[in-house]
């Protein structure tokens, strides 16, 4: 496949760490809430794979932004966007959960972060939720205050982040919960850091509020974490994709339900708290879905998905589409993730795909892979 | 300044025409609304500069999405969301109108166009209006429908764009207006064609629906193209800031509002239509401007901006930041869109700036440029 330059400009922002990974040897950027994601480093993304599953990397993952909301209204307005019962949050606490509109179309799935009874923080993937909060807030006349705050996030991610982390901030930080936070002080600030990220191999993200402080923890990092194998790097497909870590865009969009998506864990029906599309949704369950996000693994040694790729029957009918893939060194085969239509949802369904004219078998499978 | 690859993924969209230009060279993309717009081609900035000025270009311009707002309460909506008093809004008409929030903050500059007493098209620059325009709905219960509309734009732009079309269209087209809009029949279709587009050398906009249909226009074009020196092109940064055409997330965005970014014929503060942040426009307009998008011009060859650079005066206090600027041919020197801060709105105001560590004079001057 070609490749193409980006074209850098003020819109597409840069983050605080830019300069940092421009001299660390970042090679290639997505754009992500408008601004630079580092998705490529010098290295393979097969070796960046086995880097992150062994050892430990730094993200700049500033792209994640927050929304900031607070004031009176601010948990009536959190809950109204998440179908996700939030009443029993508790500071300190992060929460997946995916917001959605009145019609049950999905808008985003952030990491919701309790920040005080009147004060969230919503961590975003990629789309303008801001927009969509200012909008439902300003008709409703809630009392609230919305604004992106000034958080830069890094993320510290991989088995020896945690020995990595200890030895700059302290053996405090391994008392930390999956999805917990709490604040922890370096270069003369306080850093909310939590025990989450965007891989499975385990790890920290660190929510930069004070950015001379924060840099000056990413240099540290850099300055001790020879001894770890410390390497910068950035999600990884091949590593995100094995883990089933589903990403806003590539696969489910504004098109799809939370419950098409697998989402149900975080779909809280029986509640008693009042969101956008709770009726349509209870409508959609007991009707039964129409569409279903499953995991696919195909015969190939490489894929590049660039949009969306149609899986059809061995009597050419479509059974669905394509949305991310990769090959994977462990199953030695591309897995994807994939919208399947009704009926083909059965795990053992096969399926031909067209790669750059050349016709693969697949077969559909349950996520997680693993 | 080293050159970045741009990792394509289903969640930065392609277009109809991506195939297209990419066999037909183009070099470098920038994202915008979640989707790829072409920036460079095989020549230099400079000679596609000169060839749009001097020829006839077509743009792969579908990143502009439409967001559709139609039903009995779509033009209370709509106007509820633009600063501009759109009572008097014409069918057939496209009318660019800053969209702000109860705070006045900018939040899109799009061109609107009015298909029907209950039904807009929302021509969006790079943010997610879909979503506030659905919670504005939600909150107020509106009765509308709100989706982004199946259009893909492809623009015809340059002083030869005129005879190119009418070539292929007819003689009709001529009869179109400045930001007029009429429907005309091309392979079996017809297509909303507007006299519009991103630069100050003439030319149209394809609004296309039914894509076979649209892709033989655009490929109808590159075949009786050659007597008009027919190239495929892009928005030029040359041309668009030498035209003082405004970007938004470059010039201008959410902390700035209308009247600081000069928009003050699109604001109609003394209108009878009830817009969000009205009240609050009137206070910043009484009380005075406390910053101001103007011109600079810089006496350097060559500058890339890629985010906000200082401008500080001889006393070394920070006078303001540039956004956007280049080298342009004609002036000889660099020219840019900057934020001054108040006192310094003087159009003698001189100033310094840093580009990579060598030190420029420049000038503050009034926009548009010519």
């Amino acid at each position: 496949m070609k490749n193409y330059f980006v074209s850098k400009s003020r819109r597409l922002r840069g983050t605080p760490y830019t300069s940092r990974i421009e001299n660390q040897g970042v090679t290639a950027y997505t754009i992500y809430n408008h601004m630079l994601l580092p998705t490529r480093f010098g290295g393979s993304l097969d070796d960046l794979y086995q880097h992150l599953k062994d050892h430990v990397q730094v993200w700049d993952a500033a792209v994640q932004r927050q929304v900031e909301v607070s004031g009176k209204d601010s948990t009536k307005l959190v809950q109204l966007m998440c179908c996700r019962d939030l009443s029993k949050a508790k500071i300190g606490r992060c929460y997946y959960a995916p917001i959605i509109d009145d019609k049950a179309n999905l808008i985003n799935d952030p990491v919701i972060l309790k920040l005080a009874d009147d004060r969230w923080w919503i961590s975003l993937s990629d789309s303008d939720v801001e927009l969509f909060a200012k909008g439902l807030a300003i008709g409703n006349n809630f009392d609230v205050n919305i604004f992106e705050a000034k958080v830069d996030i890094f993320s510290v991610q991989g088995p020896k982040s945690f020995k990595l982390m200890e030895k700059v901030l302290g053996p405090k930080i391994l008392d930390l919960k999956f999805f917990g936070f709490d604040y922890f002080e370096f270069g003369g600030a306080k850093h909310l850091i939590a025990r989450s990220g965007w891989s499975k191999q385990g790890g920290f993200e660190v929510y930069v509020e004070n950015t001379e402080a924060g840099l000056a923890l990413y240099d540290k990092l850099f300055e001790v974490g020879d001894e770890f194998n410390l390497k910068p790097g950035c999600p990884n497909l091949i590593e995100r994709l094995e883990s089933s870590l589903l990403s806003y865009g590539n696969d489910m969009d504004i098109g799809d339900n939370p419950l098409e998506c697998g989402l149900d864990k975080y779909v809280s029906l029986d509640s008693n708290v009042n969101f956008l599309g709770k009726e349509i949704l209870k409508k959609i369950k007991s009707e039964g879905l129409k569409k279903k996000l499953m995991g696919v693994k195909i015969n190939a040694k490489e894929i590049s998905v660039t949009g969306s790729m149609s899986l059809i029957d061995e009597n050419n009918k479509l059974i669905g589409e394509l949305r991310s893939g990769c090959y994977n060194p462990m199953f030695q085969k591309v897995i994807g993730i994939a919208m399947i239509n009704k009926p083909y949802f059965d795990k053992s369904q096969s399926f031909k795909i067209d790669i750059n004219g050349h016709t693969f078998d697949g077969k559909v499978c349950d996520l997680p892979f693993i």
